[in-house]
């Protein structure tokens, strides 16, 4: 299953999607209204408050569902499938070619950091490249939705606790993100970090680490790789992350991203005013931003 | 004036209160549905949400208002003054004695991070010591409050973003911290930050850069300075960090701590289970929390 927030129209409030072939969508309000033994919430932060939950009665109404109304995809605009979001938690240092590239060391332990809220935007929004920086990087990363509280979970109970995937541009300033030893202040710049275009529930990625992972720019590949060279693995990961804090339904963990950043490239291949950026992980799909400077 | 959360049993929501006097709190919805033009909100995170309009409407009705009911501050219990923590963002390396009791280096820039809002508590809250770090440290910060919606602030206006201050202490599990280069991990522990006992208004504080700032474990005093030797004073690290991302009202800056956190003491000072740490800031008050193990 596949998940949107979508809007009809831009005053409107993003709400619930699920894809229902590769060009249509249903709204989940709706279907549930119709089909279901409960209502299920329009506003995709509600639905993620009970994701694991949800999504198993949206499966169950699917499977009954017959003649209900249906969107196309080109009659929508598509929002940051979550809504809003909560904990982003960045991994860097994910793929062994990359900290090469990067000039760097592989490292004992997972390196996390953050984003905030401001910096996040939904999949068919602009990437903004402000003025405050000149050395504007795309990063793709498969990103992993939690689905449900989790704390101190173990690693062979890691997938119980994930809703699904998506796909993120880790966009990273890196005059800012490299002018202080803390990347924060060249991560969270606003608008800048597309997530989407869907939530792709766990079910229909039954191997998540051996996807192929690749980004575009102008149609150019730039990076390419699968995630089987992920140092430190999704249950790692939940693992990891949650002993230190407690996630919640709806956080979101960018799991890293492989060798081809534009900063590594010579010459450089930085990002542009204008440049349309392509992230494609194998299993979820693919989503392209414009690169707008403001 | 001094703004709480407060609450009076363990299942009620918080409120938005304010300090009649040392010892007594009256409810600011009430108040304002007894004195005021409009009503004001109980939920602190719908207050802060206008801060800067509210609490001119607030410090008007304070004005009027006589006869009120009010509430002793031992038959309440309060919580983290904003209701719930939105952005947190963290300075580090921003006094010079403490830049060098770390052994580090004076940035050039100030050295932000982030921490999430599993780790925030209030004032009355014990501080958690969990199994997975055994170096929790206590680092006294004084902690701005922001506003109104804040882009590109130039200096010499940041005080009109600003709602007032409030203390926290940046507690970090130092060997998490410093296991990979990003401290993220070490600074965002479950239940380890207490944020309060409130927030002062701006127009309580004169001179938020001439107070005296001291932290004290069971008595003893462990930092004492003065922010006068912040690195980056609170208009630049307001201009800064505006520049870079929007500050929301709610979103709270905590502008670093001075010399004599616990790991730089010899023998070491780092926290205990059982330890009470008081933090000061000349002007806001004290706030001491117990450190559990759990």
């Amino acid at each position: 299953m596949k998940l949107v927030a979508y809007r009809k129209e831009e005053n409107e409030n993003y709400r619930t999607g699920v894809l229902t072939d590769s060009e249509s969508i249903a709204d989940v309000e709706e279907l549930s209204k119709q089909f279901g033994e409960k209502t299920l919430p329009a506003n995709p932060v509600d639905f993620y408050t009970h994701a694991l939950e949800y999504i198993e009665e949206l499966q169950k109404i699917l499977q009954e569902a017959t003649g209900y109304e249906s969107l196309s995809l080109h009659d929508v605009h598509l929002g940051m499938p979550l809504g809003k979001a909560k904990k982003v938690i960045c991994v860097g240092k994910n793929y062994q070619e990359h900290v090469h590239e990067m000039k760097s060391d592989i490292p004992d332990f997972p390196v996390l950091f953050a984003k905030f809220d401001n910096a996040i935007i939904g999949p068919e929004d602009e990437i903004y490249y402000p003025s405050i920086t000149e050395k504007l990087d795309y990063e793709v990363e498969l990103t992993v939705v939690i689905g449900k509280t989790a704390s101190k979970v173990k690693k062979e109970d890691a997938f119980d606790y994930i809703a699904g995937y998506t796909l993120a541009n880790d966009t990273s300033a890196r005059d800012l993100q490299k002018r202080t030893p803390q990347w924060l202040q060249g991560k969270s710049l606003d608008h800048t970090t597309p997530v989407g275009p869907w939530v792709v529930t766990k079910e229909e990625m039954d191997n998540s680490h051996a996807v192929n992972i690749r980004s575009y720019v102008n149609g150019e590949v730039r990076q390419s790789s699968n995630t089987e060279h992920l140092i430190f693995d999704i249950p790692f990961l939940v693992n990891f992350i949650s002993e230190i804090m407690t996630l919640e339904p709806g956080d979101i963990i960018l799991t890293g991203t492989p060798h081809g950043v534009g900063l590594a490239m010579e010459p450089s291949g930085l990002l542009q005013a204008g440049d349309r950026v392509k992230l494609e992980v194998e299993g979820i799909g693919t989503m392209e931003n414009q690169v707008k400077k403001v």
